[in-house]
């Protein structure tokens, strides 16, 4: 194998071209063979293996720098880095994180996960070379679906004005995760067109130099033009134009679909899919239900609708009652909210860590503006995440807004009425904690009147003990109370909260008269989540309370059992911790 | 007056178009002679007084929507649309507010005062209008310098797409509240020397349909392009160039001075400043300072020098150590990052209301990479603001993203010890809370050691009840000791946290031998925030707390006496909480 003699990008230099194309098949077959294994970003790392093998062949790493956005693609630049064992030894599969990680060694600046940073971050270590009068390239590279979110154009419009060496790769292989959206996307396609030689360019009106690549899977045109641009003395952005799944047949023809596979999808012999009820399918079977019934229903998500399980097909049946805003968060809470203002039924679906890349349009096109919005929050809870992508956070960020209303479901029934009502509501922005657990239906209709705002609901009378299950945690909540009966010989009272952003303070001042302790379980950090709000109430009464949630830390990668034993999120400890507490043994 | 004839928009349709500019003048006037008076925008509503009129004579709001971009140049709009006593009555000087008011009345869509918001409301607005098959026109207007704003730049991307009538108007006037940071910038310089026509058009790459305005301040002009555009049937930019202060000298030559004003400020009579120290003051005394030190320091801010006293001399002096990021603050954020992660010292500045506009960048970009940079937050605290611009959020907003050291010095040389231990050191990304009160000094040096985090100092040994006043509230602190010390006969003991997001758990355990009440002073939102924190820390102890901050709500334009009283933050009512909680009469 030709990749048996390349430890270092500097090994690289000595190759002639036909090895350089050896090498990158071989790349390739690596990256298929692990994603396909352990699971992973795909399309976007083989569209860009010739790209990256000609960027190490022209650039110096680590002297000169690489951003890489997202950096969902920088499988390459790893195996080009010294980190080749990753994928070429199956043991070895989960050494490297899937991102680029600067605890990895020095080719990587920055830990990243979310779009559109690369090219801030490029810009300032270019700012920091020119301050230290050092001399190297800087090189951002970032994808097409990436540019349009605000970090991305911010960053555009200030990295044309350095004044020094900035290359801006711009990776265009015509797709977001799903399609494009957004004007910027006909200026790339005209582009392409004319052989980037249209005089109306996005990049240079935004007063960059401009190189244009038609085959971005050809190394020799990459190392061309890459030659052109090295060592230059001013911004310029470099157009390659490539092939998302390139090499793998059915990754070309179902590019939104290869973006991220799970282990094994190329294994699959394709069977009738067997149908299950889940929280998403029947938000999606409610959402189709809506949007046939009032014109003004609208679904709207950027750029993530797989998450949602909005494919192809849901899209279509929704038509023009559907907005993918590409990435670009801010811009959807903001249109949503004027949809909501304007007498439209907006219903905004977000994962929960892309909900922080759109906190001031929360707080100000939004709260303030009281927009009756349907917000669906996804995947919120403590999970083995990447630390990038952690969904531990929104609990703090949306329920400290005023005027939000936050609520966390624990049953398809709850659910299905919350966001029946969410939707038809006039007077409150409304997001909802879509449960990240498996589904579970009462069979009971719920007939909660949930404009009455912060009323928690006591699902089991007991004593001494009060446990506040939140959303996710409400199964959690049962089994502790049953844990504490069984060692203790007391049934504690289990209540449902419901609302996140408030406190029932009738329940709270009740509970006084025959419980010592308070425990409250939510699903993600306690630092300004639901139980401190709920520790704060009670901070100058005799009631003992006992917060559980996640730390404040970015964890990477730790297993869930990891993480719930930290946390102490189990049954057994937190029977545990009510013994210490009501023996009095902590004060 | 011609004003008398007009008591909403379709008075004017009426006028001739001497009396339109006749009307232009009289408006002018109202608003230099209030602006004046009460203090308020200035150049902004001074340079678009002929658009406005236009804008009302050739659409027919409220039918057709108007969306205001930050809203801060919307007074010749609420003169012409019912609200004209508010500039004609000098009693009424304060009845509205300086931006957009639903509440006031139907030509205002949103309550709006932060920038680059205004496409994707209206864009919103639009697609409402679509989903309900209506028929009107909508109109976002903004300015150049709000065009740099991600939520902008994500807006007309989006705005570009949307099929239908959709009109942008593009107020040019060669300057944001400074002058403008940018590549954007020279192709609108571009397009004004070109009357519009050059090919390489940023409007046009992103697929609007565009037309020019040479003289914005021309009724004339303006109606004419107006009129092309009314009821078009595609998203089209009208770039209208305007002059930022027109008809008032002064303000016309001095834009950046003249943006904003205070009440008298052409009353007064020049006379030599006198200079006063202030934590602006010895905050720019030492970069300054700093600066010529150390060429690797840099200081960053996103288009509010004015709030940090960087006037144009001091920004001369910083020369390539100055970053202007323009309104772009998630770039700002992520620049600062970079730089600090490449060994550069950025000293980023920032206003309180402004942090919101950068969560996951502060998130990502930065907290989860452990950048050692320095964060100037300004003005955090309760105050009478507008509910656009209150400065209460940042305390939870930043306390709880992981990594982050966030700082909250009580007195010039703490802060000054604070501020250049953050700048040297390389292990977190620290925020400081620039005090947001008069200065105090104590004399003495500080010689703490802040790399060691999270020890809080106990500045006045006492019993019983301990006081811990967090940055602005030290001295009510004192004070409340004061008086509980008064009624109660006991001194409480006084603490300065100094570190706000972190616990000092021994010392907070120590204080449990002799103290049975912890309260906490926090100048800012107590959801999330400081207090929260204590509160859960003590929540399974003995230990009583009481938490005090503001309360989590939007106000507006309150008094701070009313503020204070409401959230119980004067001595007096503090120690008769004291009471209340020690006596029991509380559970």
């Amino acid at each position: 194998m030709i990749l048996d003699k390349i430890n270092s990008p500097k090994d690289l230099k000595t190759l002639s071209l036909d090895e350089m194309n050896g090498l990158a098949g071989e790349i390739r077959e690596l990256i298929i063979k692990k994603v396909n294994t352990t699971g992973g970003h795909f399309g976007p790392n083989l569209g860009i293996v010739e790209a990256t093998i000609a960027m190490h062949y022209v650039f110096n790493a680590p002297t000169d720098k690489f951003v890489f956005d997202v950096s969902h693609q920088c499988y390459p630049h790893k195996i080009l880095t010294g980190r080749k064992e990753g994928f070429t030894n199956p043991e070895k599969y989960h050494t490297y994180t899937g991102y680029t990680a600067p605890e990895e060694g020095e080719y990587d600046l920055f830990k990243v996960g979310h779009t559109s940073t690369s090219v801030s971050l490029a810009s300032g270590v270019a700012k920091a070379r020119d301050l230290k009068e050092e001399h190297y390239n800087v090189i951002a590279f970032i994808g097409d679906g990436s540019l349009s979110g605000g970090e991305a154009l911010e960053g555009l419009d200030n990295g044309a004005v350095l004044g020094s060496n900035f290359i801006v790769i711009v990776n265009d292989n015509d797709q977001s995760i799903a399609e494009n959206h957004g004007g910027l996307y006909d200026n790339l396609k005209l582009l392409r067109e004319t052989g980037g030689s249209a005089e109306c360019n996005f990049f240079k009106s935004l007063g960059y130099d401009y190189y244009f690549v038609k085959d971005g899977n050809n190394i020799s045109d990459l190392i061309e033009a890459f030659n052109k641009v090295k060592d230059i003395d001013h911004p310029v952005v470099v157009h390659i134009c490539t092939q998302k799944g390139k090499g793998c047949k059915i990754a070309e023809d179902n590019r939104e679909a290869f973006h991220w596979i799970l282990p094994g999808t190329l294994d699959e012999n394709k069977t009738e899919q067997v149908f299950e009820e889940s929280y998403n399918s029947i938000t999606n079977d409610y959402i189709l239900k809506k949007v046939k019934e009032d014109k003004t229903v609208i679904a709207i998500n950027a750029a993530t609708p797989g998450v949602f399980g909005w494919d192809k097909s849901f899209r279509d049946k929704l038509g023009k009652q559907y907005t993918d805003a590409g990435i670009a968060e801010e811009h959807a809470c903001a249109y949503a909210s004027a949809l909501a203002k304007s007498g439209a039924k907006p219903i905004w679906a977000v994962m929960s860590s892309f909900v922080q890349r759109t906190y001031d349009q929360l707080s100000q096109d939004l709260a303030l503006n009281k927009s009756p919005l349907t917000m669906l929050v996804y995947w919120g809870g403590i999970s083995g995440a990447d630390a990038t992508h952690l969904c531990t956070f929104d609990i703090p960020l949306i329920k400290n807004i005023p005027n939000m209303v936050y609520l966390a479901p624990t049953n398809k029934e709850e659910y299905m009425k919350m966001l029946d009502w969410s939707v038809n509501q006039k007077d409150y922005p409304v997001a909802i904690r879509v449960p990240n657990v498996e589904l579970v239906s009462t069979g009971i209709e719920d007939k909660t009147d949930y404009s009455v705002l912060n009323k928690y609901k006591v699902t089991q009378e007991g004593e001494r003990v009060a446990i506040l299950g939140l959303g996710n945690f409400y199964g959690l909540a049962l089994k502790a109370a049953e844990e504490i009966k069984n060692r203790f010989g007391f049934m504690p009272t289990v209540i449902n909260p419901r609302f996140i952003t408030g406190v029932d303070t009738d329940l709270m001042n009740k509970l006084k008269s025959n419980h010592k302790l308070v425990i409250t379980l939510e699903d993600g950090l306690l630092d300004g989540g639901f139980g401190e709000m709920i520790s704060a109430f009670y901070s100058y009464s005799d009631m003992k309370v006992i917060n559980y949630g996640s730390y404040k830390e970015f964890t990477d990668r730790d297993s869930l059992d990891v993480l719930y034993n930290k946390y102490r999120l189990k049954p057994e400890l937190i029977a545990d911790d009510v013994e210490n507490v009501l023996m009095a043994k902590v004060h």
